[in-house]
C-alpha cells in the first residue's frame, strides 16, 4: 500500500528494503513532545495570521494535546508505514478531528519541521547535559575541598614529578568540565534559532509570522535564510564535538581512577556501588564503571565522525542522508549523560588513601625541583646550572639508595660546597607543596580558596 | 540485591548508574545461539575429559537445548540484574536442572566465553554479508551483460572524458565488491580460531581439550596464547575495516545513482520501489534509498573509529572497556547488510536511458583522445605533440560551436595539414568505444565477455 | 652525546630511533616567534619581581630579539639534537650571552612554555582563519547581491523542488560561514588564558606575577589551575572541531560547484584561474580546486580524530603523547586556510549561466507547491487535500508531456472543478520566487536586502 | 604561464591559490623510482608491440635511467609549476632527448600512471613494514624465551587476577603482530595488480600488452576493468586499516611499558637509549618513546579516517579529491615504521625486575581461582559453589590481613570443613603457573616451547 501522506503519484508501494532503510519512526519518535510543541506554535500562528480559522486551530491544538497524552501514557500506536513521527502524529490527528487536521501542514514542510524538532530536542538535552556537568563539578569541588591538603604525587610521563594535593588534582577537572560547559552553552546559543517557516527550502507565500513561532518556542530569532534552515546540521556537529571533547576529559579521569585503584597505586578506594566482581576470580573488585566511562569515549567520537562523514559533500538543500543525523546524536548524548552520572557517583563516593599517596609523593626524588629552586634563590645560580647540580646530587642519592631528605649534607656539599643545612627546609613533601603559592599553584591554601570559590559559583548557578 | 553469580564479597548492591552503564544483556542477548552452542561444545568436552560426569553433561546440554527453544519462541525472560547473556542463560539453567548447572562454568571464564561467542557471531554474520555482496555482484553483472554496449559518458572530475559503456561501469563495481568479499574472507579466516579454554586469561589446570571444542565449533584451531585469546579484538576491527571500505564503495555507487536520476542527467530511472515522495512537493520522486546508502557510510566508519578508540592504549588482559566492542559492530554490520539489500534491489530494478546517455556521451569533445591517438598512429606524431594539435582543434570546434565529428576537414587541416578524411572514422562515440579493446578496456565485446565470466563464477559460488 | 639541557643523569645518549621519534624541532620551530614573545614577557616579569636582575633580563631580552632576527633572516641553525624550539633558542642564547641565559628558565618549565606557545600560535592562526572566512563571506554576499533575482532550481534529494534565486543560495553559505566564525571566536575566547607560570605542573615557589605575563601576552587571565594548564589540549580539539565543521561546509559548496560545472548542469562557469586540463584529453577543463577543497575535508577531520585519539585516556599531567598535538593542528589549519583562499577565489570569479539555470528551474513541475498553496488559499482546501489534488494534476501533466503552466484549464478542472484561470498566475517560476516573501524566503527583494545587510556588517568588521 | 603539458587550451595561467592547492610535487616526488620503473616497463612494451620504435624506446629508457641517477644524487631540480612527479620527469626527459620523449605517454594517462606508482610504492613499503613487524616479533619472542618462567601478575581490569609469566605476556604480542603481518600480506596480495594500460579510464585502442607490463613490474596480473583501475583506492584504505590496527596493538604494549616503568609498578627498566630527562626535574627518566608510540596511534587512525572521508561519495572515474590519498598514507606508514623501530629497540633493551613482579603476582589473592578449582577437583563441588566458598575464604583473609597461603587451615575449614592441608599445594604463585598447562596456557614449559617455535618460524622467514 502506498503511503497515504505523499503517495498520490506512486503506483507501487515501497519495497520492504526501502521501508526498512527509510523508516525513522523507530528513533525519531523521541521527538514527539517537540513535534507537538512545534505544531501547536505553528497552528496558533496560522490562526492569528488568518491562514486557518480559530476553530480549526483550536481543534488541531486540542487534538495534539490529546495525542501527547496518548503517547505519554503508552496508548499511542506507532506505525512504521507512516515513516516518521511527523506523519504518525498528523495521521492520528486526522483520525481524531477529520479534515481540519489537513490544515496543520499549511506553510510548512517536513524539512523545516524536523529541523525545528531536532533543534528543540538538542536544546533540551544540552540543558540536561549542562546540569549533569555541573553536578560533576560539584562532586569534584567538594572532594577538592575535603582534600585541599592531601598530598599525592604529581606525575609527568606517569613518573613522579613534584608533589601536588589531591584537591588540586580534582580542581584541574573542575576547570576542564567548566570549559566543557562553556562549549555546550555556546553551542546552545548558536543553535537556538528557529527553522520553522522555511518550509521545504524556499520560504512560503503564506503571510506567516516566523518571529511569533520562534518566540513561542523559546528561540532567539528565526533563521535568516530558508535554504540554510533546512540544510544545515552544524548545530548537531558542534554539540557532538563538545560531547566528544567532554568525553575525552572523562576518559582521562577514568583512566586515573583505574590506575589509582590498582594494587600498585592504591591511591583511592571506590565504593562497592561502582565496582563489580568476577565470575571466576572471587577476590576481584573491578572498577567497571570507570573502564566503561573510558571506553564509551569511543562511541561518542564515532558518532561525531559518523555525522561529519554524512554531511561531507552534500549539496543543498535537504538530502535524505541527513536522516542519519539523529541516531548518532541520540546515542552520543545519552552515552555522555550516563557517563556523567556514573562519574559523579564515583567521585562522590571515592575515598583517597592519604597515607599511600603521601608515601608515593615522597619517593622518586620528587622535591628535586625544590632543591634546584633553592640553589637559584639562595646561591643565585642560574637555573640551568642549578638544574645540573641537582642532577648530580640526585645521582648520588640514587647510588647510595637514600632519599634527598636523608642525604648527608656532606654529600650535597661534595657537589656544591656552598649548600647549607638550610636546604633541608625545602626537601620535604609538605614544604614543597606549601611553597607552591603562585597563582594556580598547588599550595593547600590556594586549593582550599579555589574549591570554595567554585562551590559558591556552582551553588549560585543551581 | 547483589549479583548472584559474583556478588559473594559485596555488601552493597550495584548503584543504578552502574547497572545502567554495566549491563550488556540489552545487546549481547544477540549471542544467545552462539553462547549455547559454545556451552554445549564445552560441556561435551568436559565430560569426555572426565571433568564432569556424563549425567551432568547430558542434563546441562539438554537444559541448554530447552533454553534455546525458550529464547526462540519468546518465552525466556531476560533479566538486567543478571547483566549479560551468559549469566542469564546459566541462571536459567540452574532453575531448570539445579546444582549440576554450576559445573558448566568449570575451566572457563566469561572472558573466553564472550570472546568465543563474539567470534562465532561475527563469523556467521560475515557469511551473511558475503552472500549479500555476492547478490549485489550478480545484479551488477546481469545489468552489465544487458548493457554491454550501451554507451554512456565516462567522467573524470565529473567532466565528460571518454565514452564508456554502462556495462563497463557496472563491472567496475563488480570488481570493487569482489575485493570487498576478499577482505571479508581473509578476516573470516583469520578470526576463525577458538579462544575457548583460555579461561580468565592464563589457561587452566583442568585437563581440557581445546582442539576438541575448537573443532566442534568449526574453528580452525585453538588460539595459541591465552592472554591474546581474551584480550584481542583485532578481529572485530578488521571486519569493521572491511565493512567501512565496502560502505565507501556503496557510497560511490549511491552518489552516482543520485546524480544519474537528476533531471540534469536522466541517465537512469529508479523503480517506485526504491523512491519516495515529498510531503509538500507532489511531483517529487526521490532516490531516498540511494541517499540513505550513501549517508549510512558515516555510521559504519563511525563504528570503526569508535572501536579503534576503545582499544587504543588498553593494557592486557580483559578490561571492561572491551564490552564496547559489540554494539558498534552489530550496528555496522546490520547497516551494511541493509545497504546491500537496498542497493541490490535498486540495481536490479534500474533502467538506463540509453538515448540520454548516448547524447551525453557524444558531447564535450569526448573523442578528442581518439583524435590524438589517430595522429600518433597515422601521422606518427609523438603523443605530446598530438595532444597539442588536438587541443588546438578542440579550441576551434568550441569557437565554431560544432562537435568534433561535424568540424569541416579544412578546419582540421588548418591546424595539421596532414590530417585526412579518414580521421572521421574514429570520432564517433561508437567507434571510440569499439576501439578500446585493450585488456580491461570498455569495448562492448570485452564487457560482454567479462560479464559472462563473472556470472559464471558467481553462479558457481552460490 | 647526551642532551646538554637535561642529560646530566644519563650515561648513554639517546638511540637514533628515539631521536627520530622524539625530536619536534622539525615542526615546533613554527612557534619561534611565540616562544620568543613568551620568553621576553617571562623575563620582564622575573626582573620586575626581583627574581633576576635587570641587567640579566636586559641581556636575555636583547639576545632573544637578535635570535628572532636570525631566524627570520634564515641564518639560525636548528639542531635536531636539541630536540625542540625551546632548547634550540635557549642554547643559542647561551652562546650569545653566556651564563645569564641559564636564568631565563627560572620558575617555568617546558610544559607551561609549550602550552603558552601553542595557545599564542593558535590564537594568531584563528585570527587569520577568521579573516579568511570573512573574505569568503564577502565574496559570497557580493555574488548574492549581483544575483539576488537570478533564478535557479532549489533542490531536495538533488531533485528539482522549488525555484530559488542564486543569490539566496549564496547567502545560505554566508550564514553557515558566519556560524563557523562564531565557533572560532568562541574557541579563541576560551583558549585565551595563560598557562605561563604553571611551571612543570604544580606552580612555583618563586614570587612570580602570572597576571603580568598574561597581560603582556594579550591573554585575558592566567589559567587558574597549574595541572590543568599543562595537561589540557581541549583548546586544540575545539579549534579542530570548528575547522572540521567549516571544512564540511566548504565541501558542500565544492560539491555543488563540481555539479554546477558539469556538462549536464552548466549552471556556472569557473574561471581558468581555478581549473586545469588533462594530460590526455585536451578538451577538459576540470574543477580541480573545488575537488581539492572537497577532498581536503578528509584530512581536517582526520586531524581532529587523531588528536581526540591521542588525548583519550591520558592521565595528568603532561605525557609525551601530547607532543602529537601540533602537526595535525598545523596541517588542519593550513589546509583550511588554503581551502578558504581557493574557495574565495572561485566564488569571486564564477559566472552563473542565468539562462541554463532558469530553464532548469522551470522544469520538473517545480511550482507544484505553488499550485497546492493556491488551492489552500483560494479554495480553502486543507493542505493535505490540496496536496493530493496537485499530485493528480502533476500526474496528468506527466502523461500529456506538458509543464504545469501549459496544462489546459480543462485538465486542471477535470481534477478539481473549482480551479479557475487565475491559477496560472502562480505557476511561473518568476511568480513563484516573487511570492516567497516570508522572513528568510527566497523572494528577490528579501535576498537583495539580506545581501546588503551582510555586506554592511562585514565591511564594518573589516 | 600556462602549464606546458596540458595548458594548450588555457589563456590564463593557474591562480597562485590553485597552484598551491593543486601541486603535488612536494609529496609525490617520493614516487620517483616507481614512476621511472613504470615508464621503462611501459616503453619496453610499446616497442615490442611496435607502437614506438626501438630507437625511441632505447632513448627514452636511457634518459629515464639518467634522470633516476640525477634524482638520487640530488642534482635534479623539481619544479612546482610542473605539478607532479610525472610531468617533472617527462619534462626533464624532453630536455634530454627531445621529441621522442613525447612518445612515452602514448597509450597511457596520468590516471593509470599514478595508480601504478602508488601501488608499487605501497607494495614496497608494505614489504618494509613486514620486515619491521618480523623484527618486533623476534625481539618479543627472544624476551619471551628468556623469561618463560618469570612470574608476573596477570591483570584483568588492571586488577591482579591470576599469575602469568612475563614470557607468556610477550608472546601474546607476538600473536597479535603475527596477525598484523597477515593483514598486510593479504592487502599486499590484493593490491598487487597492474592498473597500467587502463589509460585515462576506458582503456586504449593501441595494441598494448598489459600482461607484459604487469609481469615486468612484478604484478600478479593486470586489473580487469579500466574504470576500476583508475578509480579505486581501496588498496590504500586496506593498508591504512592494517596500519591502524597494528598501531593499536603497539599502543597497548606502549601503555603497558609506561605503566610498568612507574615507581608504583617497577616491573621493567627501560634502557637510557629510550628514555629522556626533564628540563626542570633532574631525577626524571621518562618513557618518551613508549608514550610517543602510544600517541602516534592517533595520527595513523586519523589518516585512515581522512582517506575514508575523501573516498566517500566520489563518483567514478578519477576525481582530483583522490590526490589526497598520498600524504596521509605516507605519513601513516612512515609513522608505523618509526614506531616499530622504537618499540623493537625498547623491547630488546628492557629488563624485567623479576623480584618486583613476583611480589606483585603473589598479592591480591591471585591464586583464588586455583583454590576454587581445587574445590571442584578434589571435593567435586560444582564450580559455582566452589566460587562462592572461595569468595567467603578470601573475605576471611582480607579481614585477617593475610594472604591465602598464610591463612590457617582452621579458617579454611570454618568455611568448608572438607578442605585439607593438601590445598596449600595449589596456593603458591609457582604452583599456580605451573599448573596452567592447557593448550595456550601460561605454564613455563608451554611458554618456552612456544617461544622456541616462534623463533624457528621467524628465523626461517628472514
Amino acid at each position: 500500500m502506498s503511503n497515504k501522506m505523499w503517495g498520490g503519484r506512486f503506483s507501487a508501494g515501497p519495497d520492504a528494503a526501502l521501508e526498512a532503510i527509510n523508516a525513522s519512526i523507530d528513533f525519531d519518535r523521541r521527538f514527539y513532545a517537540q513535534d507537538i510543541r512545534g505544531s501547536q506554535a505553528h497552528v496558533a500562528m496560522l490562526a492569528r495570521q488568518g491562514i486557518v480559522t480559530d476553530e480549526d486551530a483550536a481543534a488541531i491544538s486540542q487534538g495534539l494535546t490529546e495525542i501527547l497524552a496518548e503517547i505519554e501514557d503508552g496508548t499511542f500506536t506507532f506505525q512504521r508505514a507512516l515513516e516518521d513521527i511527523h506523519l504518525n502524529i498528523e495521521s492520528r490527528l486526522a483520525d481524531k478531528i477529520g479534515a481540519p487536521a489537513g490544515r496543520l501542514h499549511t506553510a510548512r514542510s517536513r524539512n523545516d519541521q524536523v529541523a525545528t524538532d531536532f533543534r528543540l530536542w538538542t536544546r533540551d538535552t544540552v540543558d540536561e547535559i549542562d546540569a549533569a556537568l555541573l553536578g560533576l563539578q560539584q562532586a569534584l569541588a567538594e572532594k577538592a575541598l575535603a582534600h585541599a591538603g592531601t598530598v599525592m604525587p604529581g606525575f609527568t610521563h606517569l613518573q613522579s614529578a613534584q608533589p601536588v594535593t589531591f584537591g588540586h588534582h580534582m580542581l584541574a577537572y573542575v576547570e576542564m568540565v567548566g570549559r566543557d560547559r562553556g562549549r555546550f552553552a555556546d553551542a546552545r546559543a548558536r543553535l537556538n534559532e528557529s527553522p520553522l517557516g522555511a518550509a521545504a527550502l524556499a520560504g512560503t507565500g503564506f503571510p506567516i509570522d516566523r518571529h511569533m513561532t520562534a518566540g513561542a518556542l523559546g528561540f532567539t530569532r528565526p533563521m535568516a535564510n530558508s535554504l540554510d534552515a533546512v540544510s544545515s546540521r552544524d548545530f548537531a556537529l558542534e554539540v557532538l564535538s563538545a560531547a566528544a571533547i567532554a568525553a575525552t576529559h572523562l576518559s582521562r579521569l577514568a583512566e586515573e581512577i583505574v590506575l589509582w585503584t590498582t594494587a600498585q597505586f592504591t591511591f583511592v578506594r571506590l565504593s562497592d556501588r561502582f565496582t563489580t566482581g568476577s565470575s571466576i576470580m572471587p577476590q576481584k573488585k573491578n572498577p567497571d564503571a570507570a573502564e566503561l566511562v573510558r571506553g564509551k569515549t569511543g562511541r561518542v567520537i564515532g558518532a561525531l565522525v559518523g555525522l561529519l562523514t554524512v554531511i561531507k559533500g552534500l549539496p543543498l538543500a535537504y538530502s535524505k542522508d541527513m536522516q542519519e543525523d539523529k541516531e548518532g546524536t541520540f546515542d552520543a548524548l545519552d552515552t555522555l549523560g550516563l557517563c556523567l552520572t556514573a562519574m559523579t557517583g564515583m567521585i562522590a563516593d571515592l575515598e583517597p588513601d592519604a597515607a599511600a599517596m603521601k608515601r608515593a609523593a615522597g619517593s622518586g626524588y620528587s622535591t628535586a625541583t625544590d632543591l634546584a629552586d633553592w640553589l637559584v634563590r639562595e646561591l643565585r645560580l642560574p637555573f640551568r646550572e642549578a638544574h645540573h647540580v641537582t642532577g648530580r646530587i640526585v645521582a648520588r642519592a640514587v647510588e647510595t639508595g637514600t632519599s634527598l631528605e636523608e642525604l648527608p649534607l656532606a654529600d650535597l656539599q661534595a657537589v656544591e660546597p656552598r649548600i647549607t643545612a638550610a636546604v633541608f627546609d625545602v626537601l620535604s613533601v609538605e614544604k614543597s607543596i606549601a611553597s607552591r603559592t603562585s597563582f594556580g599553584g598547588t599550595a593547600p591554601a590556594n586549593v582550599e580558596r579555589e574549591a570554595r570559590a567554585w562551590l559558591d559559583r556552582l551553588g549560585a548557578k543551581r
